[in-house]
């Protein structure tokens, strides 16, 4: 986080014209309406935010609908690949894509600290709505509040969303059926080693990107091809191995997952080495598992193959009414372990 | 907030017995899944929750929906009249009701600092369920995310909320009209005087109790009895004074108050004197003016004063064609004078 060298400037500048947060921006005063209309609403440009409501007015297409939150700490703010800002708007549409759900309209609720620079809320303003637009979604309600320097970290972001449920499938894990085949949309680890590398300005030889990107559209295109899909995950924080453990728990299914099968970029995998880090635990912003029916695996690979955010996307594993609740990995040389939940942290703040 | 008076024990405990939050709980390993299960869960407990997937799915009654979001920073955590759990439902509920909608749906995003008392986040969620249970919603979706010791302030929660409108009249600043009757649902002042005073721990003659309480319930009367409703507005930051100036600036119109109509009682209006507040501009958190035809206004007090929230409505002033953008505010000795926006902060951290 950008501070001002001390407390502010002892004589105030003219209204509006502080080039960071200071706690009137987030008071329900005149500077908060400043802030208002001179970083968001240009940024986020709608109907709805324009009528300047306490909440937007919408019509959906239909009354199923998916609904979801998460709010953002990641540090540093700007990482390769990123920022808060397009994590933000990914990681909710992400969630409403893994209910099924065509993602529709986004909140958003600012907590900024005293001291940000505007500058960086505007950039980061200005990435939400390019991710936004990439997603389909628009940004309809938000909120700003201001905290003292030192009670906040530059800025969080919460968002919050709606998607509209068309097919009439249902999808969790309770759908899963031994003999299920798990695909994987891409590789593996590049969100979690791109955050860690920024934050401790490691040189790598290779800057690895994260991942993040929206994952509606291979979705919407599975279900609009018939795939029954039985369970959907994004692989957040906890990254792949957490997923299929708690996918195996809810479901009461074994999972065998083929370590070979699992891509991980050879940057991705060199860095993990140095850092201590497994793959399989670390974060991902832009890929998740598809569970789907065996005699329907190889067509849900054609489909989301025709996508680029899914392009490298593969079966890795398979369901099993042996072991409930399990999950093992085939090593690359044959050998067998137990996948277990992460007990620890392994690493912050990543999204 | 209470912190433990280490870093934490040099010999961890058992995983789980963690009397305070650390990172782990933000990580997506077994400590996460152990506080939702053990805290969010039990508390929230509902078929949507126990899902445990990346969103709620649930089916509106309409698909003409109101949608919203506030975060809450308040400090104190808890105060007479409330908490910042009984806050983020009521805030969000009255933001849904204000748009003329029935809430129904609430996502609830948390972030916690590290060293926090699970016990605080245990009373928050216990006060957000019973919040919920009174304004008659249901927390479907939430998230939980931790920061470091000193990068955040104990907790703070977003809240966004989903509601279906029922009436076809359009609610909002554009539908105001010269000659309309502006109408304020109770005494104003008392959420703003019990914060301050819960933060410096000022001792007045009489403890003032947040009016914090959900408001969709006599605003759901008020359109049923078939009152047009032109405008809503809940009053939170800024107080009365400043949502008086933006509905005159929105909507076009001349807005003239009658002070000595407006109720603010005695222990808020001397706590005021002595703190140097005024209570027009102090936030409130159960309170809102209705805007309606003048035709309808002693029908729509009558409604309102039907409920406890509302029970002591009056009528405060009247809309002009003449000074349009304006608000006059007649003092209580019958000069005028003109109301303006807060330029600065009058009291951060409020809501």
């Amino acid at each position: 986080m950008s501070t001002p060298s001390s407390a502010g400037p002892a004589c105030p500048l003219p209204l509006g014209e502080y080039p960071w947060v200071v706690l009137a921006h987030g008071g329900g005063g005149r500077l908060m309406a400043q802030l208002i209309e001179r970083v968001f609403l240009p940024a986020f440009a709608n109907a709805q935010l324009d009528r300047r409501h306490d909440g937007a007015v919408v019509r959906l297409a239909s009354t199923r609908v998916a609904f979801t939150t998460d709010s953002y700490v990641v540090q540093p703010l700007f990482f390769p690949g990123g920022d808060i800002g397009s994590l933000a708007v990914y990681g909710t549409v992400n969630d409403l894509a893994m209910c099924g759900a065509r993602p529709q309209y986004l909140s958003c609720g600012m907590i900024l600290e005293e001291g940000l620079e505007l500058q960086v809320v505007e950039r980061i303003a200005a990435s939400m709505q390019r991710a936004a637009r990439r997603a389909g979604v628009q940004l309809v309600t938000g909120d700003t509040k201001v905290v003292e320097r030192g009670k906040g970290d530059g800025l969080f972001v919460n968002t919050a969303g709606i998607g509209v449920v068309e097919s009439q499938i249902d999808i969790g894990p309770d759908q899963v059926r031994p003999g299920d085949v798990v695909l994987l949309s891409g590789d593996i680890g590049r969100h979690g080693v791109a955050i860690l590398a920024a934050r401790e300005s490691l040189e790598f030889e290779a800057t690895v990107c994260s991942d993040c990107a929206p994952l509606a559209e291979p979705v919407m295109a599975l279900l609009a091809a018939g795939v029954e899909v039985h369970c959907l995950r994004d692989l957040t924080r906890g990254g792949l191995a957490s997923a299929a453990v708690e996918i195996a728990a809810r479901a009461g299914v074994g999972i065998e997952l083929c370590e070979r099968e699992i891509p991980v970029l050879e940057a991705v995998r060199a860095s993990c080495e140095i850092l201590g880090l497994d793959p399989l635990y670390v974060a991902n912003e832009g890929r998740f598992v598809a569970i789907v029916p065996q005699v329907q695996a190889e067509q849900a690979l054609q489909v989301l193959r025709a996508h680029a955010e899914t392009a490298q996307a593969v079966a890795i594993g398979r369901t099993t009414a042996a072991a409930a609740g399990q999950v093992a990995m085939e090593s690359a040389v044959g050998g067998h372990r137990l996948v277990d939940r992460l007990s620890g942290e392994q690493l912050p703040r990543i999204c």
